[in-house]
């Protein structure tokens, strides 16, 4: 963490607050109407996101491909193309009911960070691209990140067959303008540094008062469902002693889960966390004893062995049983996926970049998945955070201030001009006056 | 309870479990072939059971009906009609995938009863009559018992609009044969005994080897709904700490309901019971910090002390608040029902019939709801329970045995016919020959 006090104010950057806010509220416009802010991938309104992006790209000098995988890259050639590319993305699609900041923010931090270039007159000698990533929400089809899968070359072809909406994801892909036939196509192996900006979607940046986070890593994931048997008994004529509640046992699971997360969490092993999300039961009917519960764990850290203990510690306590209950709960690992650590280096430009300008910033892991997580395979990559308020995301009143995304856009054309120069030996300041 | 072994065997009876097991197994051949046994109130499948039940009223000698609330009604005159009525009921409708004897049982031991009294040439003073109430069980309308609520003359008028399956319940009843726009007619004020037969669907009496449950009270029932509001927070970036998990303060109530029914159970109050049967949370998914929970806690006394004892405890609860959560927890008594005690006079008979005929029996109360809890209302009314295999009800594999049948109506034949003769002075032992 930066000790350093902030010495710039927004207007001396060398980005537009103005125009990032601009285009976040033309962006938040193209929402389904009753339920803002929703523009969810695979929909008409996501096609009008889609053509406002490719516009706004155009505006800023950017020449607008769609690839094989549906991704929408803005591109502004390099005086060296065998340099590779540097590229800024993030994803324009959003959740239901969700999602004015989330993925947006860092579109517009690509579409702003070419504009300052434009303004400035800085050539660079990397191609530079910004991308905006098809359905990096879980889409209609049921998954995630599609097009970032798709540049890291690790989109299962058998995804392509999903149907949803009476389509295919492979119909859905050439409906924004891919070549579901040719995906592989999509695949990057020339992206020499991939950075991301995102809205924090957590409480940490607004509480302790910093600019900016430096992404550290994506914590891994590991979804763990439990099924618990009991007896469907009559609720009114079982003695109390007599019951086999499926839900009474899960209910001290869901304590369990919270009790063995906050412990772990307060252990120093990084960011962790751990939360029932979903939780039915069976039959739910008033008169009934529950005989059936079903849970499902989400459970994200930083580093594997904290994550290794938790399920250590989660199989243990399913293996005892409960008391009462026919048989022990039973667990299952639905999805495991390990952490992916940013880039070291490009840690460290951002970290230069952000005491270059005199912005607060902290290491922090994100508990979130991003695109970013799929660059990580082909690329160097990092994320920045920017501080949201009340860390509230995924709903309609998720919020980042102009002059956070300003900052934490500013960091970003710092660290890309940075990358450019360190790649060339060339002093930046050649090309264009710096603050 | 009685300590006396019994010295009966069924084959001594003067009901006959053969034509016991034969109603049985006609009537549950009347099924939803998919989904056995399953004969819902309002259905084709409900008037295919009715035809058979008023058949075999006929054939057992009583004159059928159906009353104003679509009651089936077989009534055998008595020598003294100003005696008013001795009447044996329950219901042959079913809850989906259950009810091969819930129900069915009382209406059978009603048949049998006046086959008994055919077979020995016994002519009652008072009217005998067994009634086949209209849809017990909550029926597609919603609501249940809507024929005893009739007979009580307590079925609210406005019930008759609800719709379901594109039918008012005002229409389902003149469908089984009612006359739903002269529905005070079904008020009875003639009735001068109530009894009814059921199982137990509890495993009280087949643990301890008991044959018949003298029942001492229906238990009330309140059902208390508690809506916990939390915040809805990402999963993955929200810190243990920083949560207002509304399923972690909701599985902690669960627990506290499960705790203090236990409790108060074990205190000697008579039967109590709760359970947290309905449950459910908001958003559900699987990276969100539940939000939103609602539980419905169902309880049951048999003594109405213990149910305010308890309503202090869980509101005592509720008030305290959770840790974390924005507000204290919102409870509302959405139902409350006080115990129905059975007529003691009717009790005595029932035990001195036993004890006559030497079958064992404990007195208990029904932590379920009956029809008898609506016609105690409008007349002495009491129930006799016999045992089920391992507690089970409202199930496929509901089941009591043929011998067990027996012996409740056995009891009940006897109880009639001392109730008959207690009126009149007489000695039934001139009517026909005793054992």
């Amino acid at each position: 963490m930066s000790a350093k006090p902030r010495n710039l104010s927004p207007r001396n950057l060398s980005v537009s607050g103005p125009r990032i806010a601009a285009d976040i509220d033309a962006l938040a416009r193209l929402t389904d109407p009753d339920r803002p802010w929703t523009r969810r991938a695979f929909t008409p309104r996501f096609l009008e996101g889609r053509t406002w992006v490719a516009e706004a790209m155009r505006r800023a000098g950017l020449e607008t491909r769609i690839d094989a995988a549906g991704n929408l890259i803005g591109r502004r050639a390099g005086r060296d193309p065998a340099k590779g590319v540097i590229a800024i993305g993030s994803h324009s699609d959003t959740v239901p009911d969700g999602g004015r900041f989330d993925g947006i923010a860092g579109v517009v931090a690509g579409l702003e960070i070419a504009r300052a270039l434009a303004d400035r007159g800085i050539a660079l000698d990397h191609d530079f691209e910004v991308i905006d990533c098809l359905a990096e929400e879980v889409s209609i089809f049921g998954v995630s990140c599609i097009g970032s899968r798709a540049i890291a070359g690790v989109l299962p072809a058998d995804w392509l067959d999903r149907i949803a909406a009476d389509k295919t994801l492979r119909a859905g892909i050439a409906e924004v303008g891919g070549a579901p036939d040719r995906l592989a196509e999509a695949k990057r192996e020339d992206i020499r540094a991939f950075l991301e900006l995102h809205i924090e979607q957590g409480p940490v940046l607004e509480a302790e008062r910093i600019d900016v986070g430096v992404v550290t890593a994506i914590s891994g994931i590991t979804r763990i469902e439990i099924e618990v048997d009991g007896r469907a008994d009559h609720a009114g004529t079982t003695p109390m002693g007599r019951r086999a509640d499926a839900l009474v046992a899960a209910s001290v699971i869901v304590g369990a889960v919270e009790r063995l997360a906050t412990e772990r969490a307060a252990r120093g092993e990084g960011h962790f966390a751990a939360t029932v999300g979903e939780f039915r039961i069976e039959p739910n009917a008033a008169n009934v004893v529950p005989s059936h519960a079903r849970l499902l764990i989400d459970a994200r850290a930083e580093r594997r062995p904290a994550m290794d203990g938790f399920l250590h510690d989660i199989s243990a306590l399913a293996g005892e049983g409960v008391r009462g209950l026919p048989a022990p709960p039973r667990l299952r690992v639905v999805s495991d996926n390990p952490p992916t650590p940013s880039d070291p280096r490009l840690l460290a430009e951002i970290e230069a970049a952000a005491d270059g300008l005199g912005i607060s910033h902290r290491r922090m892991a994100s508990g979130a998945g991003h695109d970013m997580a799929f660059f990580a395979r082909v690329a160097p990559a990092a994320m920045v955070f920017v501080p949201c308020r009340d860390g509230r995301s995924h709903a309609p009143d998720e919020w980042a201030e102009t002059d956070a995304l300003a900052l934490g856009t500013e960091v970003l054309l710092e660290t890309v001009l940075r990358l450019d120069r360190a790649a060339t030996g060339k002093d930046a300041a050649a090309e264009g006056a710096q603050t």
